[in-house]
């Protein structure tokens, strides 16, 4: 084995979850979410973090719906790579086959860092040395999974039993895995030096398959006639559907890691947390004096211990205790820490209803940019439309609504029935009912514009796209 | 004295409180605001209470700024009265004054019932009751305030002792006013038969302007000179500023009540609550099995005794107890109920930092209808326009910004530079920088337009009016 083979990270970007509801919803999800104050999101933090040497091109495996966003992510740090879709979710086996079985493809000797995107680390180089030394292992034979130290005893987490003797350095056999204990038991785990499943791994990809193919050959061969039959499109490596389809729905803990005799755990702190709620996000911020953590426009007065976000109007608390308030343009969530678990519940109670706001946020984006309902009423709808740079919406025409647009900032390029014709800021394009038209961004910088529609129906349906670059239906 | 002269209402709406805040501010204070669920405000309540047999046409004293918002609310339950403009504040014995001396006017003899415009009664004939019984005992020469008897010992009002005798039926002579007590207090003060001022009061008007004369002359005299300086303006009847200025700022109760050897009271219970803060609003709801108040697009899940309105957007809450939760278009409160006093401070923090929350609504109401932004950017803004039947705005022109109109309802009449033309839904008209211009809904039913304004400041004081039916400045 080469042992100065690059390591492949694999970036698991494909989740979706509604536990920070209303910030974090299935068509945003909050991976891709400047949650920290860096303003970046933890994929890109994620990505920034193994661009360091030792370190190959990544693979980003993503959800089809996710595309342009974790394009635009990848774009605005600079980095490079190869972004598989899938076209639906089949929870991290099928992921990690598919990850393993890129990797092998550049070289069957490398070393795979799958490493999930919705993860918090502060301690960055505490990371990249656990990965490190975790890939010394790997070359050694093998899976290891990155365990976190304890700081108190979670009930949250799945723990891990090491192996009394070392594999090499922190490297350990695993003896078991077990489920999310209660805190008594969590305790006990604390006590006898387990260490937390945080979901991250490190292994040789010929390993990994070998292991898949022994432990789970149907996740395999899905993955792998997925990846056989996949297509590309524009820069996206699209999984063949039916095949994909065909990985059983497991994650690669049951489906590989309880099985195999080669896992390893290598146990460490890196200021690391899985945000896998807004109390859990509360704990890992900066606080105040009197413990709260205040973000946008908030204005607080004898509050204590408490999370307040606004991303949008003005948000005020008075008197609370550990409390959650947050903010957002169509959305607001006010709970107890201590019930914050619920917000799952509550956001499928919302699905149940069929509520637009428990899946998806009121700005919209797209291929060529974004979108955002500023209005609504009785025979008309006011929407802010932003088209990037380049950016081009499909040649389109709508059945029941006439649109006005009037250009506020950059320039627009308007085919209507046909005719070209520029507008500029503080000019106004007339769409009449049926006319086929095309929005194109030809200039420099954004395109902004207010867009009016009139007419008895102005639902997102209502549109037939005659041509469109992105390759939409 | 004539026992058969109707009682001339004198309804008090010039107040402002911050105390509910956000639904009500400066500009739109609770009054006028529909906090119960008949979907009308207090104030149209009051009038509607007293637009009964024995009642004369109302008095409205208000302020100058609330105007409009009087007018319509009385047009839109189709009570007329005759509306009185304080050009500015000076409590409630100038207002008193003003009352008695127009209620004199009309008939020395008058019996005036001076009533708070923002509280609610839940029993109206026991207050109509208590306003005639009150009334014959102010034929008789008393100035009767009506006592509201307590179902608590509460510390939020101030008390009334009453003598041992009674003038006739429930009426007593008035031994001492007490200040707002501490609990213990107002707990012997229950004990002992006192009562709740509420702040109305019943008494024939020749009598006030003796009492006025005797105990604050200066008062009487700064109305007086008001009212015979007053001019017609519309509808209303707006006093002079520089004598109304000379008015002290006084209340009744200090002016006179506490001074006349003429004061009664006529202690009663009709359901009254002054709405002083979030929690006597949630105190006098209807409450689910929890104990919860829920209005408008609202989710509870495991929360008790709470009171949860929103006026815009999904505002959801997990695991509260005992908590306020406001959303509007612009500002959110999230408040425990034990510290809704404290609305007053934040509201007060947030008008010295300058923010137009505090006082102000995004929907601002003017005489011809309302508008409300809902977008604003570098270079632009949006808003939403509705001008009701027969309004007129005034002929403007602005040299910063060019605005596009799109009517969405309705028939807009637009002057441009002295061209008049009528534009239909679906039709747009453009107003260039710099030209004169006027908008007018010449049909029967609300217009409603969308306004883009594109330009380098679309702040509301570019504005140059050229002509205004409305004798706005």
């Amino acid at each position: 084995m080469d042992h100065s083979s690059p390591i492949v990270p694999v970036i698991m970007a494909g989740g979706a979850g509604t536990r920070l509801w209303p910030l974090s919803r299935d068509t945003m999800p909050k991976q891709f979410i400047a949650l920290l104050d860096e303003g970046q999101s933890t994929f890109q933090a994620t990505l920034r973090r193994v661009a360091a040497r030792g370190f190959d091109r990544p693979i980003v495996v993503t959800n089809h719906d996710f595309r342009f966003i974790c394009a635009e992510q990848m774009q605005g740090i600079g980095i490079e790579g190869d972004i598989v879709l899938e076209p639906e979710r089949r929870d991290s086996a099928a992921a990690v086959a598919v990850g393993a079985l890129l990797a092998h493809r550049r070289n069957p000797d490398s070393v795979c860092a799958v490493l999930a995107s919705d993860h918090v680390v502060t301690q960055e180089e505490g990371l990249l040395d656990a990965i490190r030394e975790a890939a010394a292992a790997a070359r050694g034979g093998w899976i290891m999974t990155l365990g976190i130290t304890p700081d108190h005893a979670s009930s949250a987490y799945g723990y891990i039993q090491p192996a009394e003797e070392a594999i090499s350095g922190r490297a350990r056999a695993i003896t078991r895995f077990v489920e999310k204990p209660d805190v008594e038991t969590a305790q006990r785990y604390l006590d006898e030096g387990y260490s937390w499943n945080s979901g991250n791994f490190v292994f040789g990809a010929e390993l990994m398959l070998q292991e898949l193919h022994a432990h789970a050959p149907e996740v395999l061969e899905g993955a792998r006639d997925a990846l056989e039959g996949a297509t590309r499109d524009l820069d996206f490596l699209r999984l063949d559907q039916a095949s994909f389809a065909r990985c059983p729905r497991i994650s690669i803990d049951y489906a590989v890691m309880e099985k195999t005799q080669a896992g390893g755990v290598l146990a460490a702190e890196f200021g690391w947390s899985d945000i896998g709620s807004w109390d859990s996000l509360h704990a890992m911020k900066a606080k105040d004096t009197s413990g709260n953590v205040l973000e946008g426009d908030v204005r607080a007065i004898d509050t204590t211990n408490s999370f307040v976000r606004s991303d949008n109007m003005l948000t005020t608390v008075l008197g609370l205790d550990s409390a959650v308030v947050v903010t957002t343009h169509d959305a607001v969530l006010v709970a107890a820490r201590s019930h914050v678990a619920e917000v799952k519940r509550l956001v499928a109670q919302l699905a149940g209803e069929g509520r637009r706001e428990a899946g998806e946020h009121l700005r919209v984006h797209r291929p060529w940019g974004w979108y955002q309902r500023i209005d609504i009423g009785a025979g008309f709808q006011v929407k802010h439309i932003c088209v990037k740079p380049g950016g081009v919406l499909s040649l389109q025409r709508h059945f029941h609504r006439a649109e006005h647009w009037v250009v506020v900032r950059g320039t627009a390029e308007v085919t209507l029935d046909g005719k070209v014709a520029l507008y500029h800021e503080n000019e106004a394009a007339y769409i009449p009912v049926g006319a086929v038209h095309r929005l194109h961004n030809p200039g420099k910088i954004d395109l902004k514009l207010i867009e009016v529609q009139v007419g008895s129906y102005t639902g997102e349906d209502d549109i037939v796209r005659i041509e469109d670059v992105y390759s939409r239906g």
